[in-house]
C-alpha cells in the first residue's frame, strides 16, 4: 500500500479553497449589470464560483475537454445489469466511431472527447484514438473479494492524475467527466450506501433499465456487497478503502482527475450518478475538492441525489436523462459559458446609461 | 372591431397540431439509438416534438431567432415597478448597443436578434438596427380604462404576424420570443387571473425586485384591474377581451407572432412570465398553437408556474431566473439544438454493432 499513500499524497497535496476573494468581487461585479438585482439566478452563483476557481484568468477564453473512462466490473457475474457485459467494449468502438451520445454533444459544443481504457475486459491492441491506460481486464467481482488491489487502485488513480495534468498541458480550463462501464451502477450503489450510510434499497436503481424483479436482485447484491466489506456499518471505512473494495477502474480514475484536477484549478463538470460517485471519493479524501465541482445535470438514479446531497451540490440541469459518457456534463457546458459570457461581456448600468431600481 | 376579427382570423386560420405520425416515426427512430431505452430522458420528447413540428424538414439546420418587443405601459402610474418608466427606453438603447443579457446569449449561442418597438414611450427617431413599428406610446392605465383599443390590438397582433413571416422568409426553423416593458408582469398577472382564475396574490410577484409593501400594493393593484374590467368572475371574457383590457403592446403583438408561428410551423421557444401569459392568449385563442410551444425555463415569477400549468408545458430549465427580453428562451436553445443533434446524429446499435438489453 505504500505506492498507495504516495499516489493519495501526489494527487491531494496543496488542494486550496476556491478564492473567497475572487468570489466576492464577482459577486460586486454582477451588481453593476444592466439586470434587476439577482435576476439571473442561478448563473450567478455559477459565473462567480468559476471566477473564484480560475482567479485572474477567469477572462481567458474557456477550452473544453470531455473524457470519457471506459472499465468492465466483475460484479456483472451476478447479473446486475439489463445489458451483457462485452457493451462496454462495443461502447468504447462507438466512441472511437463518433456514433454515441456523447460524441454528438461533445461536437456540437465544441468540447475535445478522449477516451480512456483503464479497465475493459478486451485486447483494443493499438486501436487509434483510444487513451490506452489499462489496469487490469476489469475489476474483481466484489460480492467476495475487494474490486481491486491497493496496486491496482494506485496505478488507476494515477491514470486520473495524468489525464489531468495532459488536460492542463493543452490548455483546457473546464472538463466534463464522464464513464462507461457496464455494471458499474451497481458500484455506484455500493459507493454510496458506504460514503451516505443510506440503505441499499435507497442508493439502489434501475441502471440501463432492469425490470422490478432484476432490481430486486441489484438491491440485494449491493446490501450483500456493503455488508461484505463494511460490516453493519461502513461509517469506519476510509474513502480509498471503500474506493478499493467496492470501487471500479474507471470510477478511481475519475476520483484521481477530478483531485488533480482541483490542484490544477480546473472547472469540473460532473455527469451523473457514477461521475458523482468518485467525486464524492475525492472529496472525502480532499474536501476542498467540493469548491471546483459542478454537478451538470441530475440523473434518474436515487442514488444521485442521495450523493449530490452528500456533496451539497446543487445541479444545473434536471432533464430525467440516465446514459452516463458524460452526456449530463457536456449538455451543462452551454450554460456555464453562458453565465461566464453574461459575466464578461454585459453592459453596466453607468457604461449604458441606465437607471436604477428606485 | 371589423379589423380586429379579420385580423384574429387570419392569424388563426389554419393552425395544426404537429404531426402525430412524425411524432410517432421519431419514437420508433429514438429507440433504435446507441442508449438503454428511453435514457435521454427529456431530451428524446423534444426531439420528437420537434420532428413532429418540423416533419419532413427535422434534419435541415436549425437556423435561430430572437425576438424582443418593447412597450411602455400606462400601469406605472400606479407604482408597480421597482425601475421608473424611461429603463424601457434605456434597455433598447442597451440592446441596439449589444449590452444587455440576450445580446450576450444570442451571440454566444448563434441566434439572430431583432429588437421590435411596438409601444416604447419615445421617439426613436430613425435609429437603425431597431424594427420600428410603434403602435402607441404605451398603453392606457388598464387601472382606469382598456388598456387598448380594438384598433391598436389589432395592428399589435399584425407587428407580431408581420415579423414571423419575416423569420420564415430569412429562413429561421427556430424563435424565442422575450420582451421589454416596465410594468408589463402586472398585466401578466391580470392576464393570469383572467385566463385561470387565480388570485391576484397568487399570480402577481415581485416583478424586477420590489419590496414587500410596493408588493402588497401591486397585488391590490392588479385585484382591481381584474376586477374593473371583468368584474368578479373573468370567465366569460374573450382572449382577446383579456388582451385588449389589461395587456399590453408586446404582449399582443407576442401573442400575434406566437399564433403566426404556429401557423409556419416553427418550434416557439418562450421566455418567461410575459412571454407566456402572450403565449397562453394564443393558445385560448387557438388550442393548436400549445404543440409548436416549448417552455425554455421556470422563472421565480408566481404566476409563471401558473401559467405553464394552464398550457401543459414542462419548463427545460429551471435555474431561478427572473429577467426576461428572452434570456431563458435563448438558453434553452443549446439543449434543444443537442436534443435534435442526437436524434439525427447518433448511432443505431445496429449500424455500431452494439449488443442490445437482455
Amino acid at each position: 500500500m505504500n505506492s498507495l499513500t504516495q499516489q493519495l499524497d501526489s494527487i491531494t497535496h496543496g488542494i486550496e479553497l476556491p478564492s473567497e476573494l475572487w468570489r466576492q468581487k464577482a459577486r460586486a461585479h454582477l451588481d453593476t449589470l444592466t439586470k434587476p438585482l439577482g435576476s439571473l439566478g442561478r448563473l450567478e452563483d455559477l459565473a462567480a464560483q468559476i471566477v473564484a476557481i480560475r482567479e485572474e484568468k477567469f477572462s481567458e477564453p474557456i477550452s473544453k475537454g470531455v473524457y470519457v473512462f471506459a472499465a468492465d466490473h466483475g460484479i456483472t457475474a451476478e447479473g446486475v445489469s439489463a445489458y451483457p457485459r462485452e457493451v462496454t467494449h462495443q461502447m468504447v468502438l462507438n466512441f472511437l466511431a463518433q456514433g454515441a451520445a456523447v460524441n454528438v454533444l461533445a461536437r456540437l459544443h465544441h468540447a475535445e472527447l478522449r477516451v480512456v481504457d483503464v479497465g475493459v475486459d478486451t485486447d483494443f491492441n493499438d486501436i487509434p484514438g483510444l487513451l490506452h491506460r489499462k489496469v487490469a481486464r476489469g475489476s474483481r467481482n466484489m460480492l467476495h473479494e475487494t474490486a481491486m488491489t491497493g496496486e491496482q487502485l494506485a496505478q488507476a488513480l494515477a491514470v486520473g492524475a495524468e489525464i489531468a495534468a495532459n488536460a492542463v498541458a493543452a490548455g483546457q480550463t473546464m472538463i466534463a467527466i464522464g464513464e462507461m462501464g457496464i455494471g458499474n451502477t451497481t458500484s455506484a450503489s455500493a459507493i454510496t450506501c458506504a460514503l451516505t450510510g443510506s440503505a441499499a434499497s435507497e442508493a439502489t436503481g434501475r441502471g440501463t433499465g432492469l425490470n422490478p424483479e432484476a432490481h430486486a436482485r441489484k438491491v440485494s447484491v449491493v446490501q450483500a456487497v456493503v455488508a461484505k466489506h463494511f460490516g453493519g456499518s461502513a461509517a469506519n471505512a476510509s474513502p480509498l478503502e471503500v474506493l478499493r473494495c467496492v470501487g471500479g477502474l474507471e470510477i478511481a480514475a475519475m476520483a484521481g482527475m477530478v483531485l488533480a484536477a482541483a490542484q490544477h484549478k480546473l472547472v469540473i463538470v460532473i455527469d451523473g450518478f457514477i461521475s458523482t460517485a468518485a467525486a464524492a471519493i475525492a472529496v472525502a479524501l480532499s474536501p476542498n475538492t467540493q469548491g471546483y465541482l459542478i454537478a451538470g445535470h441530475q440523473s434518474e438514479e436515487p442514488g444521485h441525489r442521495l450523493l449530490l446531497q452528500y456533496l451539497n451540490l446543487v445541479p444545473v440541469l434536471s432533464l430525467h436523462m440516465r446514459l452516463g459518457e458524460g452526456t449530463g456534463a457536456v449538455l451543462a457546458m452551454p450554460i456555464l459559458e453562458s453565465a461566464v459570457a453574461l459575466y464578461t461581456q454585459m453592459a453596466t448600468f453607468t457604461s449604458a446609461g441606465v437607471s436604477g431600481a428606485a
